[in-house]
């Protein structure tokens, strides 16, 4: 019987759980496989990693790799440029397989890499992209699309997930949080790809070249992060019957599709808004089938490290099929929903003077630019004090509201930049 | 281009929404099954279903289809034994592929079914029988399996999570809401095979087999039905902070393997305790990678009938791999624990005569078997009127605990037979 040779490129985190879960589990592994899978290289810049593992050949450089008899090779060195998509070219060319967890390398390069993948009949797989251990790029590729994809909205980034979870726990700021989850292991040294929502970004783009079949297109995402959401918020939020989440959200409209990465309102009772912590979550609305849930670990080892053996399972299965779910050359081009045309109800916050019209001065800018009030809360009248006036409007566009914020801000009773956060209700 | 030609046995409503989806999504699926899918033959023994679909071919009876050119049949005639295994059996030796919707054959047969299959070198799948469109049998065949399943549990009948869950909104009884849920397309006219467990029953054979690479053992189910849920235990369910749900639970242990149907306690606030009306959900326990959730409609004609549909896709792409995961030689038979040796914490409820000391001796004949009691509840003291008392155990065995109801249910104090069911607070 054949073996799958494997090759792994990159030893942090990661992959040294895709050694351990290949040698601890690997009878049974082989099993599910219907052949032997035998790690027989690994290659990582540093030597203590190399050193850490028991495997024939190690390099320190890809073009070992590369130049090995793999069958398959797993590519975790990350990095949307560089050595990553180098390696994966060169690999698919030379007739390897290809498993990665990559996300930003995906949602830039993946169209171009799934061709190449698809002309050297080879297999590119990056469930572990997205969502750590949560089978969604499996759902959306082979599950869910009978009937067609409408919307795709997920928590897909841990950190994010956790802090907002801690602030409304306790109370505290933003900044208190993040140190905090920084000490804890669960934020980088530097969290801006996460709380600045660029990697919510990347596995959004996958979702919705999975989800409609086109050419990821990260540039047409539109990204906000956390680092402006606050206590009060927060606390504005439970009394609606609300939480705030860091959603991604991929919507078709008959205008083309919307990408967004932003905070939004998710409503108590819903499925979204009980992924605490760092969790990850993905509610899929698959057309007349209707809405699926998925919930679970959305990184670290383990369950990452699963999502990579299991693509890896699937290669030694036969399961090759078409990189996003339809060949390569099928992908359209993302046609993005013209920017501010999407409809939302939105949450509203303003930070204004104690003085009289301040009120109907803003209600009176909101009507200009046709924005209706469902519920409005005003609170915070200690002599002196700013007040904070939030409300809720019904649906309208974003460029409605954008619009009547700039204009809003403008005003001298204004004291601070109003907030706006779309409700996810549905 | 080679095309996938497809035979379709049974036009009930899976099969109309499989007829419906192929001809209504053809070109979308066609690009993602890599081939066209072509319909050629359907079959069923009325004429008027026949009628209503166009169609080349059109038989009464299997006998045309398996001798049609189809490359695969669609199986969706039902039932344990008869005509649908036969038709299986037939089209896999016949050299066809074969999708199926019909838990209690794959519940019953999978094991010798799946191993035709394999010695003719075809596919048999079956995502469509458990669950709906909720792509559970792909994600523990698949996806779920690197670092070893522990624990499946699931709420697999739409029916009896329909019927508990208007019996707790309403406070209704059991026969009352049932009625309702028969007027509203719900329940079957007979519902025993719903509300018996015995549906669940089939579908947890199935994940059990897949969680765990042994044969689907029906047999070495524990069932019990939801009948004798009382509104009493629910309105108790929730002052503990708890929910009842129909469970099917399968869980790997030191002494082997327990398979159990019956209603249980969840906790609220717990991913099952949310799953609401007649939708489906399970949670996997993955190992080091943890727990996995996922929630949607279990039934219905397009969950379904989507959940068919992926199945032919997968087949059409190549992904033809062992059925329950692994070769149908290497499946285990599957070794039950000994009964009674699973342990649990329990809600226990007594209805007993308000005399002096029959709490004392509810409690001695606990405490003979070893049972100890967390919390407890006592109602009812209108004078002449029996008094519930209700008591959450330490974990303990089923063994033990039913050892001590059997004994208490022999009080000359105790008025109707106590009531036991187990707590899944993980």
């Amino acid at each position: 019987m054949n073996a799958m040779k494997i090759g792994i490129a990159g030893l942090g985190t990661v992959g040294g759980g895709v050694v351990k879960g290949l040698q601890t589990h690997g009878a049974r592994l082989d099993t599910r496989a219907g052949m032997p899978l035998e790690l027989i290289a690994v290659c990582d810049r540093d030597a203590d990693r190399l050193a850490a593992f028991a495997v024939p050949a190690k390099f320190d450089d890809v073009t070992g790799l590369v130049a090995s008899k793999a069958d398959l090779i797993v590519e975790l060195i990350g990095g949307e440029n560089g050595a990553a998509p180098k390696l994966v070219e060169a690999a698919l060319k030379a007739g390897k397989h290809v498993v990665t967890a990559n996300k930003a390398m995906m949602a830039r390069h993946g169209a171009r890499l799934a061709a190449i993948a698809e002309q050297n009949g080879r297999a590119l797989k990056f469930e572990a992209a997205v969502a750590g251990g949560i089978p969604i790029v499996k759902a959306l590729r082979e599950s869910l699309m009978t009937h067609g994809v409408k919307v795709v909205r997920g928590i897909l980034n841990g950190t994010c997930n956790y802090i907002l979870t801690q602030m409304e726990a306790t109370g505290r700021g933003f900044d208190e949080v993040l140190k905090d989850a920084q000490n804890l292991g669960y934020a980088e040294a530097d969290p801006e790809l996460d709380v600045g929502g660029g990697d919510t970004a990347h596995k959004l783009a996958l979702l919705t070249a999975l989800a409609f079949a086109v050419a990821p297109n990260l540039d047409a995402v539109a990204v906000e992060g956390i680092r402006h959401i606050n206590p009060d918020d927060i606390a504005f939020a439970r009394e609606f019957g609300y939480r705030i989440k860091l959603l991604g959200i991929a919507r078709r409209t008959d205008i083309g599709i919307i990408q967004r990465v932003q905070p939004a309102m998710v409503r108590e009772g819903t499925p979204l808004a009980d992924v605490d912590g760092v969790l990850n979550g993905v509610v899929v609305n698959a057309g007349e089938a209707g809405p699926f849930f998925f919930e679970g670990r959305g990184a670290g080892e383990s369950p990452t490290a699963g999502a990579v053996i299991a693509d890896i399972l699937d290669i030694a299965r036969g399961n090759c099929g078409s990189v996003f779910g339809v060949p390569a050359a099928s992908l359209s081009a993302l046609s993005p929903a013209p920017a501010g045309s999407a409809s939302s109800a939105f949450y509203l916050r303003f930070q204004v003077l104690d003085v009289p019209g301040v009120l109907a001065e803003i209600a009176g800018l909101l009507a200009k630019w046709r924005v209706s009030i469902e519920s409005m809360i005003q609170r915070g009248r200690a002599p002196g004090e700013a007040v904070s006036i939030v409300m809720i409007t019904h649906e309208t566009t974003y460029a409605a509201v954008e619009s009547a914020l700039q204009t809003i801000a403008g005003s001298a009773n204004v004291v601070a930049p109003p907030v706006m956060i779309p409700m996810e209700a549905k």
